[in-house]
């Protein structure tokens, strides 16, 4: 008889059991062992700020499977045959004895686990500003289970008031929905420009001014000076600028930190990208070694570069892979990311997967065009809700390179489209005629990436001349004055205006009204709409009879991200 | 100066105008008319059954602008500069001479229209059974604005009570919502053994079961032999083997058949599948004629065969490339469909892209791969829905042919994101990877379409043996006697179970348990659960420990179609 294989799994969490349930699967006599930290087991920690904000109130639905099982050291030993070592803590790993050394959290006693493979998949930790008061209470994080009940009883105790999320990432914004639906006024301070960093700036800032209208404040370009307090108790936020902003509690939520400490210890390679070394394997520089999850650093599938991508999908995908591996040898592989990513801001969605406009620049994409769309995800008689689309192509090809996208509407299908576009390396010409699934409840008969394929296509071929709204604001504050025409009705005009100086002429009497234009054919007209589909349709009447610079302000005022008149 | 050039279009639904819209944004100088059988143009065909079933109440929504501009020949004028002659019939084509005859239905009176290109969107009529009775009041279509103004005024009335919808396809289906949405009990006959004949079988029993638990009945394999009157009225459909049907009203939706009369006459060519003949440049067998919409077949981009698509999103897309063509020159190409369909029915999405299991065989792919999945849409903590999915792939390049999705759950993304895998050429490999965008509000970490490939690759690797619902029954109907594993928890299966002869042990307590199981190690052992996912770990297990024939009944008791004990 073979000897019997043993499989140890440092970190329980998502990558872990993932990885440790694919091995079994793979053998059922060997030896499988989890080393897990905390005392709870694959938590859906994405779940968290849902528990939080009150969306479901059974805390054991995190820890459960779809059956209603807690997924405990019992559950693990029941149904998988895995021995799952809560409250331990891995300590060493000896590469030469093939021992991982683990220490009790509750006794202190300490044992040494033999391995054949070791699978690695110890996560990451929560970023704190090194600022005074870090260590007060009322300041905290939301990452672990614990993070979650301290949040949950605050929302249930309803006593805060005001607290502060310092980071606009993803995190950081459910939180600052869970926070609100609990009924607490939350300012967000973010130290860049935007929230959301993976969308370009003027998709983040339509998001920020949703945030906004929902009664949070944001405040960018600001970073935390120190968290004040008093009797050991946070008070207030004080930001570099020295403004004071009083609050009871303080949610940190600046990124994560790659947890690699047991792994360089043990002279595994750690990646430029600060994550642990492994190939499409997963394996590290030790071949009886695999790492998982939010502690490695895995290939972007676009620019070839190693990025950290502590996704909880991605951590899934990764454990399986190396599971396997780990059992029956390399056989499986984890190709990369395109670092798809999703959140949920109170009534949007945003996200983006692929390349933003400034990611594809920094990583040397010098010949990019972009589109930005905005258009309705179904037919109005269906309850149609706004998506606003920025896709971002390679010139010369054609090739989609990335895509964000932000409303109330549908986003994540628009964003699963993009993601599986890319995926198969999709150009424009592809995207202009998919086909998609179609009837009135799920989508208009030309789909909203469809009509931004279209968009970029009318750009690539010279139709269409597109201008942001960032270009016509800057050009207003230079005291340039382009013709900008608004082609929308009367009763439009008089409900929701941009009021920049434009003209309106709604697009049903333009022809009539040409003379009411600059009649010089080299002046410049900015025409638009709400989305700029008639605003497309007026440029495209004005280079027909001779206008030579007529753009349109892609997006429409759907897409302005600056304050309204209106 | 140029000379103008004329561009007619015939018909004004969804292609046509599309089509006259596009060429006009390529020249503003040109004279571009449509020709239009009804009174309203541009209609939301789609939309019909859903003002039918009362989601909306304004019929003015169905030919609106987004900006709720009636989309009447006075807005193609205005907005476009496009004339557009309704209640007009194309009678001829001189396609020496390059006219059109044409008649006005009301006046009586001809014209002839003068073209340097026409564009013929001259769409589908629906087919009617040739039976007895066809002409009787109360037997109609729904296919046009006056068909859907009069389904709808028999909703408003509230005073029938018994409906016969003829044909389950997609019309059909949709079409027995809405009336069933109007308070009408309702029959859905079908000829066929199954609904939705874009699903295979299997798939399409669910819906099938979903229909009837709404109060509505199918009766498959029956084809109508009359339409039964008292006075000129419909009072019942007699089927062909005798059973008479009393109702009000019988609404028939068995398919449509291409417009092809005129282009027939003006000896255009005809394609095998019926439809007008084009190229990729939607160009006819006259280089000065282009046909777009339903009238048209079109290449299957998987079979290379020519197949007819009348679906509204390809009109459109076709209606464009036409547009463009016909104006510039042929730079503009419409590849080709996958097929991807949706409908809604009741709390119901079903569809399909790419190939059934059915249609692959028929054509001609020998070697596949098939896999059905059940899962939720996304995490129960998030108000989880259940999506089945069949899969179906190439064996040997293990390339993604065709994704069918029924259920509650968002069946819509899981379709569009197939619909661009099979776009892109992507294979098993690249999905079970796929980078999706994942947040607890829109998926599991592991998405359903993931999953779905997990499944496909494990049956590939030789890792899960699958077998179908319609296989066990088969065998238990032959009188084989396989041990029928369930290995959900008592709870469970007291709450919901097949009642086909299995045993319960629950995956929990199944290692110990192992001697309850046939000591024959050839013994065929069929595992499931809920969706098979404890069946599949079940399966593994009982491999590791020696048996030789287990088996996992794909996608469990969720996507089991026949009756249950429970």
């Amino acid at each position: 008889m073979a000897q019997v294989k043993r499989i140890v799994v440092i970190g329980g969490s998502a990558a872990g059991p993932k990885a440790a349930a694919r091995a079994r699967r793979m053998d059922e006599d060997a030896e499988i062992t989890i080393i897990q930290k905390d005392a709870d087991l694959s938590m859906a920690s994405c779940g968290y700020p849902y528990y939080v904000g009150g969306v479901f109130d059974d805390r054991r639905m995190l820890l459960s499977t779809p059956a209603g099982v807690v997924r405990d050291p019992n559950f693990f030993m029941n149904a998988k045959n895995i021995a799952a070592k809560t409250e331990t803590e891995a300590i060493s790993i000896d590469r030469v004895g093939k021992t991982v050394g683990c220490k009790n959290r509750r006794t202190g006693e300490t044992e040494s686990l033999t391995y054949d493979k070791l699978i690695i998949a110890t996560g990451a930790t929560p970023r704190l500003p090194p600022v005074p008061g870090i260590n007060l209470a009322g300041v905290t994080t939301l990452q672990s289970m614990q993070d979650a009940d301290y949040l949950r009883a605050i929302r249930d105790e309803r006593k805060i008031k005001k607290a502060v999320v310092v980071g606009g990432g993803l995190i950081g914004v459910e939180t600052c929905e869970a926070m609100e639906l609990a009924g607490i006024k939350i300012t967000i301070i973010e130290l860049l420009p935007q929230l959301l960093t993976f969308l370009d700036w003027e998709m983040a800032k339509l998001v920020e001014n949703h945030v906004r209208s929902r009664n949070a404040d944001v405040i960018t370009e600001s970073g935390v000076a120190a968290f004040l307090g008093e009797n050991g108790r946070l008070t207030a936020v004080k930001l570099q600028n020295g403004t004071e902003l009083p609050c009871e509690l303080a949610v940190v939520a600046i990124g994560v930190t790659p947890n690699t400490k047991l792994a360089r210890e043990a002279g595994l390679h750690i990646g430029k990208a600060g994550g642990i070394s492994v190939d499409a394997f997963m394996q590290t520089s030790d071949p009886d070694i695999y790492a998982v999850g939010d502690c490695v650093e895995v290939p972007h599938l676009i620019t070839g570069n190693k990025v950290l991508a502590p996704l909880g999908d991605l951590a899934n995908l990764q454990g399986r892979v190396a599971g396997e591996n780990a059992m029956v040898g390399n056989v499986a592989t984890f190709p990369g990311t395109i670092q798809t990513g999703i959140c949920k801001v109170f009534d949007y969605a945003a996200g983006s997967t692929g390349l933003s406009e400034k990611m594809a620049l920094q990583a040397g994409f010098e010949e990019i065009e972009c589109a930005i769309n905005a258009s309705p995800d179904k037919p109005g008689f269906m309850g149609a809700k706004m998506l606003i689309t920025k896709l971002v192509v390679e010139k010369s090809s054609g090739r989609i390179l990335g895509a964000q996208c932000v409303g109330p509407g549908d986003v994540s299908k628009q964003l699963a489209q993009w993601a599986m576009a890319i995926k198969g390396r999709l150009t424009v010409e592809d995207m202009v005629n998919a086909d998609l699934p179609y009837a009135p409840p799920f989508s208009l008969a030309i789909d909203h990436a469809i009509a931004t394929a279209h968009i970029i296509e009318n750009k690539l071929k010279g139709r269409m001349r597109g201008i942001t709204a960032a270009e016509v604001k800057k050009k207003i504050e230079n005291g340039e004055k382009p013709f900008l025409l608004d082609t929308r009705g009367p009763d439009e005009y008089e409900e929701m205006r941009l009021g920049i100086g434009e003209a309106l002429i709604p697009m049903g009497v333009l022809r009539k009204r040409l003379h009411e234009l600059p009649q010089d054919k080299d002046a410049e007209i900015i025409c638009f709409c709400k989305i700029s589909l008639r605003g497309y349709e007026a440029a495209r009447l004005l280079e027909g009879k001779g206008w030579r610079n007529a753009k349109v302000l892609e997006g429409g005022i759907m897409a302005w991200p600056f304050a309204r008149e209106k």
